[in-house]
């Protein structure tokens, strides 16, 4: 079976490349920190052949929630990004969100109409 | 006392915005794990305590493995990515570093002289 992580990120913020960078990598970490305790073969499967990651885009905040509840209505592992907001944005903006790693097919059905950053 | 994780990305490879994403997370969730393992206390207290992160850059490959020498003749956990090659760059490419979490000072001896992304 395949594994993946994505990591959806508001393009509606005006956030730069490095800025960016950071976001996802928080979701990146503590997507997986979270995926390894509720499916530690998720994690590991995921970890051992390849880490694959993919980067996708919404446009507003209400987007992104959708995308986060359809994660959740399959018990999908996520995490919520809120920045701290030393940096380009107010503290407490959620920047992103991040989903998985979990088997492709599932996590298909709720990003695949997402387009790639 | 403060930790960090950081991460050193190559500018001049042409890297698109959602391709750096990838990278960087690559090296988070990777240098996460290996400092999770070689200095689980480190891991857990940068975790808890916000898990900072900075991503900052490099012009070249050279410029890279000379970051990576001096991190790793300081003891600090690093790990190198090399690209899939899936998209833009070809397979095999080194893309970029990512050192600890680790202690701030102790760190910023290795990066401090970089530009943030």
């Amino acid at each position: 079976m395949e594994f993946k992580q994505v990591m959806v990120v508001r393009r509606d913020l005006g956030m730069g490349t490095g800025k960016i960078a950071a976001q996802v990598a928080h979701a990146a970490v503590m997507a997986a920190e979270r995926t390894k305790h509720r499916k530690p073969e998720w994690f590991e499967t995921w970890f051992e052949g390849g880490q694959a990651k993919v980067v996708v885009k919404v446009q507003s905040l209400e987007e992104l929630m959708q995308v986060r509840q359809r994660a959740e209505a399959l018990s999908l592992p996520v995490v919520q990004v809120n920045d701290s907001g030393l940096t380009q944005i107010p503290a407490g903006t959620t920047t992103c969100i991040g989903i998985g790693p979990a088997p492709a097919d599932l996590i298909d059905r709720v990003t695949s109409d997402l387009k790639l950053l």
